[in-house]
């Protein structure tokens, strides 16, 4: 039987359609994470990788007979949430995010627990700090936005510290709200503590707030 | 016939060795960059993304039979280059890699071109903000490491406007240097001029200069 799929073009999706879909491709991105690892650290003999290659280049092509024409962009269900499988942080599709959960309390506080492995290497056995920057901006972002989306203005970042790979925790809260802008201040940490402070300034796009 | 594999616990390796290795392992790299794009993109019947699943599992499970322990980290030429292919900027055998390819015209400029597609996308039709980060401080870094090793202090990234996905071109020069510290500025531009500025402070390990 063949069934309904995501389409940009079609309207909002019902939850159940949601969750179907979730189901779906989650499995498949979350394969696809695993492969890009195991492309970085894989010492079998030359032979298998030229096999491999070629089995990723034919399951390529059964994806790719039909697709969208460029990005994913954001779709929304019936009950108004919006969804970003292809963003680049937190997307469900996206083998390049890890993906990030976001959690929140509810008063003001969010935070994200993650686990980089070796495809977000920087320095030896280090998190890339770009990547340490791309968990803080989409942190503090969606801090920023919990009263109306804004986007990035500003951002820095202090390293204090190399950010080892493993298991990590980042949180943030709204320091202050002027009309567009909300200024957030956030951090990443290992076990040991705080190895990147970061600060940010989003803003409001003028016709939305 | 059973080649020699890059082994972290081997030496430096030979140049000869170092190019027979980049040709089988950059292939591989890019036909999985074309998968994690299709894996957004698609939209086949759920019967061939799930036949496409148990592929891509079983694919990785050849590459896993034999792998580092941990990340790739960095490796040496009998010349003294280094290589660090794991890289999540730069990195030749990583999918989350554009990767960048970053040039120089031997007086203090740095500059990469680089396309971001589908898997960068953070806004719909833009690049991820933390994706701007992630190209920044990569090049910002190689361009404040041109006379010692030096890794990010800060990095503030003022973002003009949005980015949008396709090519683009990032460049930076070193502002001033004083010790251990390297201030660099830089730049990430569409067609239509400056979308992104950065700024950073580079520090080399106290041991290092």
């Amino acid at each position: 039987m063949k069934a309904a799929q995501v389409k940009l073009t079609d309207g909002p999706i019902d939850l159940d359609e949601f969750a179907r879909l979730k189901a779906l491709y989650g499995p498949l991105a979350e394969s696809v994470r695993e492969l890009v690892d195991a492309t970085i650290r894989t010492e079998v003999d030359d032979e298998v990788i030229r096999e491999v290659h070629a089995e990723i280049e034919a399951a390529t092509a059964k994806l790719r007979a039909r697709q969208l024409d460029g990005s994913f962009g954001m779709r929304t269900t019936v009950t108004g949430e919006t969804f970003s499988w292809g963003n680049a942080s937190v997307g469900l599709r996206n083998a390049v995010a890890p993906p990030l959960v976001i959690e929140s309390d509810g008063a003001g506080r969010y935070w994200t627990q993650v686990t980089l492995g070796a495809a977000y290497e920087g320095p030896p056995g280090l998190v890339h700090g770009g990547v340490c920057a791309l968990v803080l901006d989409h942190l503090l972002g969606v801090t920023g936005s919990a009263d109306a989306r804004r986007l990035t203005g500003t951002l820095t970042l202090r390293y204090r510290r190399g950010t080892p790979l493993g298991p990590l925790h980042a949180e943030a809260r709204v320091a202050s709200v002027d009309g567009r802008k909300a200024t957030v201040r956030g951090t990443l940490s290992d076990a040991e503590g705080v190895t990147v402070e970061a600060e940010g300034i989003f803003v409001a796009p003028a016709a939305s707030v």
